[in-house]
C-alpha cells in the first residue's frame, strides 16, 4: 500500500471542534489488522432507543460487512446498539469465510456490550481478497469497551483513515424551541476507491429524536445531494457505507422539521467535499453546474459525463481552460444536448455561446482563473428548467503515482 | 498542442506494404492549417460507380464535417466521389461558420473534380473553436488533383496524423474465383479523443463491387466488433468517422460473400487495434474478455468496466496483478454479475475463483505475467453463454503528461 507522506494541498487547517452527542461513546484501538503502530479499529456505543439509519454501496461484489449491515438496517428495535470498524482489510471478495468473519465480529461486540448481534454494525476497508483476522479485533474488545468516552470522536475519524491524508469531520449545532439538538459526524475516504478497494465511510451521530423509518427516509433523500454527487474516478467502491444514528438524548422531536435536514444536509455536504478534497491527487477542488436541462437525470448525467471526463480532469490539473473538451463531454454523455444552444463558463466567465467561443472571451481571463484551487465549470443547456450539482477534483500524475504503485 | 518526439512503444515496426486500389487514387499537400513543414492535408478520389459507406460518431456536439458528411452517406450515385481530409483544425463548435467552411471546402473540390458536390465527403481533425481557415485548402486543390496516384496511400495515411506517433495502415489481398480483390485501409487516432478534439479517422477502399446498402450493412455490422470495441479513455470524439469506398473495378461481386466480410473484419480489427496500441501514454496492449453473461449487451457492459476503470488501468501501468480492482470494475457496471460464481484470468493463470483467490495462485505468477507488453483479462461470470471482447491500454503519467500541457 502506498504511503502517503503528503497532506492534500485541498485539506481543510484542522479537524473541527465538534460537539459531544449524547448517547454516543466512542473508543479505539491498536489491533494491529495490517496496519503498527496506529490505532486501526473504532467502536461507537449506541444508547437504548437510538435509531439507525443506512446507505450502502450497489456494487454487485460489495463486502461481507455491508450484506450483514443491509441486512439489519431496516429492523425497529429498542435496544442499544453498536458500530465497529476496521482499517487494513476489507472482508472483500473472501467467500464464506468472509461472512464468518463478520459474524465472530459482530456477536463478540454483541456480547461484551450485552446488546443483540442484530443491533451491531461493522464495517472493514482496506486490502480485498485477504482473510480478516477477526480474532486480532476480538482481542481488542475489552479494552474497547473500557475505554468508551463522548470525546472519542476526532480519534474514530484517525482511525478509521487508510489512504486519506487527513481526518474527516463535520458537526452543526442548533437550537429547537430553546433546546441544543446536536450533529457530528466522521468520514474516510479518498477517492470513490482508494488503492486497494479502499473506501468512502461515514458516520454521523445525533441527539435528535427520531423514528428509524422517517430518519432512513431523511438519510436516503439527502444521500443523493450529496455523496451521490461526488466522484473522484468514477469508480464505486465494494464497501461504501453511510450510517446515521440519532439517539434522542436531546428530547427533541425532528420529524419533518426542516431546520434539522437542513443542518443534517450541511454536515453531509461538509463531509463529502472533504473527501473529494482527498482526492488521491488531487490539486484542484471542481464543483460542476448544469442548468437548463429537459429533466433532472439529463442534467446530472452531463454533470457526471464533465466530472468524470479524463480529458477534462487533465485540463483542470493542466490549469487549462479547455472549454473544448467541456463541450466533448456533453456531446459524449448520451442525454439531451444542442450544440448550438449550449453557454459554458468558468466561474463567472462566459466562454462559449450560441454554439461558438463567446466573442467577448479572452483566453488569458480563462487561464488566469485557472490557477484558483476551488473551480466552476457552469453549463446551462438552454433546453428546459432542471438542474444539477456534482463534485470533483482533477486528475493528476500524484493519481497514477499512487494507484500505479504495486501493492505489496 | 504537445509534441510527440517518441514513438509508442506498441507502434508496429513498419507501415505495411498496402495494395493498389484500382479506381482509388490519392494525393497528400501542406496547406498550413495549423501545422508547418508537413503536408496537412489528402485527398482521395473515387472512380464512377464507387459506393461510399460510412459510420460516425453519436457525440451530441458533433463536427460540421461529420453533419454533412451524414447527409450524403445514405444517397445513391453512380458519379464519382472524393475524400478530403485536414489536420489541425477540427472546425467543431464553430456555429453556422463552420459549416460554411465546409462547404466552401466541399464545393471547390467538387469543382476541380467535376463530381456533385453531394458526393464530396470531408472530415477535418485538430483543434476546436477555431475557424478553419478553408482557403489555405482549397488554394492546394489544383496541385493536389495534379498529383493524385493509386501509389500515395502511405503518404495520406501520414497527412491525416496529428497527435498520432505513428501512421496506420492494414491491407488484404484476396482470391475469389480466381480473381484478386484488394482492401487497404489507413487510419488516424491515438486516443478515442486526442488533445484538443483530435479524432478517429478511418478511411478503407476496396476493388471489390457491392452495392452502396449492402456494403453501408457490412460496415456497421463489423464496426459493432471492431472500433466499437476499443477504448483508450472512455472520451468519444466529436468527429470520429470511418468511410469505405468499393470501386468495382476488381469486377468481382462480394455480395453476402463471407471470405471478403471476413477479410475487411481483418483489416478493421487491425486498424482498431492499431489506434488502441498509440494511445496516449500507452505501455501495455490489453484485451479483455467476458464470458458466461447472461446477455451480450451485460458481457460489453462488465468489459468496458474494466476497460475503463481508471484504477485498473493504473494497475497495469504499474504491472500490478491487481485482480481486486477487476472484480470492483465488475460490480460497479450495473450489469448482472454474481461474486460468488466469478473466474478471473490474467492470461492463462487462474486468479480467482467461487467468490476468493484461488488457491493455486501465487502472487509471482501474476507479477511475472503482467511484464509483458500485450496482456489479456478474462473473466467468466458463470451466469450464461453470451461474450464480449473489448481492446484498451494503460493509464499511465504519459497519459497525464500530453493531457495536462497547455494547448498553446
Amino acid at each position: 500500500m502506498a504511503t502517503i507522506e503528503h497532506v492534500s494541498p485541498l485539506a481543510p487547517n484542522a479537524f473541527p471542534d465538534l460537539p459531544e452527542i449524547g448517547g454516543v461513546t466512542f473508543a479505539t484501538a491498536e489491533a494491529g489488522v495490517k496496519y503498527s503502530g496506529r490505532k486501526d479499529v473504532m467502536l461507537a456505543q449506541l444508547a437504548p432507543g437510538s435509531a439507525v439509519a443506512g446507505v450502502f454501496t450497489k456494487s454487485a461484489t460489495r463486502s461481507a460487512a455491508v450484506l450483514d449491515c443491509q441486512a439489519k438496517i431496516n429492523l425497529d428495535s429498542d435496544q442499544g446498539a453498536a458500530i465497529i470498524v476496521n482499517a487494513g482489510n476489507a472482508n472483500a471478495f473472501t467467500g464464506k469465510n468472509g461472512a464468518e468473519a463478520t459474524f465472530s465480529v459482530t456477536s463478540a461486540v454483541a456480547a461484551s456490550l450485552e446488546i443483540p448481534e442484530e443491533r451491531v454494525f461493522s464495517s472493514s476497508t482496506g486490502v480485498i481478497g485477504e482473510p480478516l483476522p477477526h480474532e486480532k479485533i476480538t482481542a481488542k474488545l475489552a479494552e474497547l469497551k473500557s475505554s468508551l468516552s463522548g470525546s472519542n470522536l476526532s480519534n474514530a475519524a484517525e482511525a478509521i483513515r487508510t489512504t486519506d491524508t487527513f481526518a474527516k469531520g463535520s458537526g452543526r449545532t442548533l437550537l429547537i424551541g430553546g433546546k441544543p439538538v446536536n450533529i457530528a459526524g466522521i468520514a474516510k475516504g479518498s477517492g470513490m476507491i482508494a488503492p486497494d478497494m479502499a473506501t468512502m465511510l461515514v458516520y454521523i451521530f445525533t441527539d435528535a429524536s427520531i423514528e428509524r423509518a422517517e430518519l432512513q427516509n431523511m438519510l436516503s433523500d439527502l444521500n443523493t445531494q450529496t455523496f451521490n454527487c461526488i466522484t473522484v474516478d468514477s469508480d464505486t467502491s465494494t464497501s461504501d457505507t453511510l450510517l446515521l444514528a440519532a439517539t434522542g438524548t436531546s428530547e427533541v422531536d425532528v420529524t419533518h422539521l426542516e431546520a434539522f435536514k437542513d443542518a443534517l444536509h450541511a454536515v453531509m455536504l461538509d463531509l463529502a467535499h472533504q473527501v473529494v478534497r482527498d482526492g488521491e491527487g488531487a490539486t484542484k477542488f471542481v464543483e460542476v453546474n448544469v442548468t437548463g436541462a429537459l429533466s433532472m437525470t439529463d442534467a446530472r448525467t452531463h454533470a457526471m459525463a464533465i466530472a468524470n471526463s479524463p480529458l477534462v480532469k487533465t485540463a483542470l490539473a493542466g490549469e487549462d481552460p479547455n472549454w473544448g473538451r467541456v463541450v466533448m463531454a456533453i456531446g459524449k454523455s448520451g442525454a439531451a444536448a444542442d450544440r448550438d444552444k449550449l453557454a459554458i463558463r468558468f466561474g463567472d466567465i462566459l466562454v462559449a455561446e450560441d454554439g461558438w467561443v463567446s466573442p467577448d472571451y479572452r483566453e488569458q481571463a480563462g487561464a488566469t482563473y485557472m490557477k484558483q484551487d476551488s473551480l466552476s465549470i457552469s453549463v446551462d443547456l438552454g433546453l428546459g428548467g432542471e438542474t444539477a450539482t456534482v463534485w470533483t477534483c482533477d486528475l493528476t500524475h500524484g493519481y497514477i503515482t499512487i494507484n500505479a504503485d504495486y501493492r505489496s
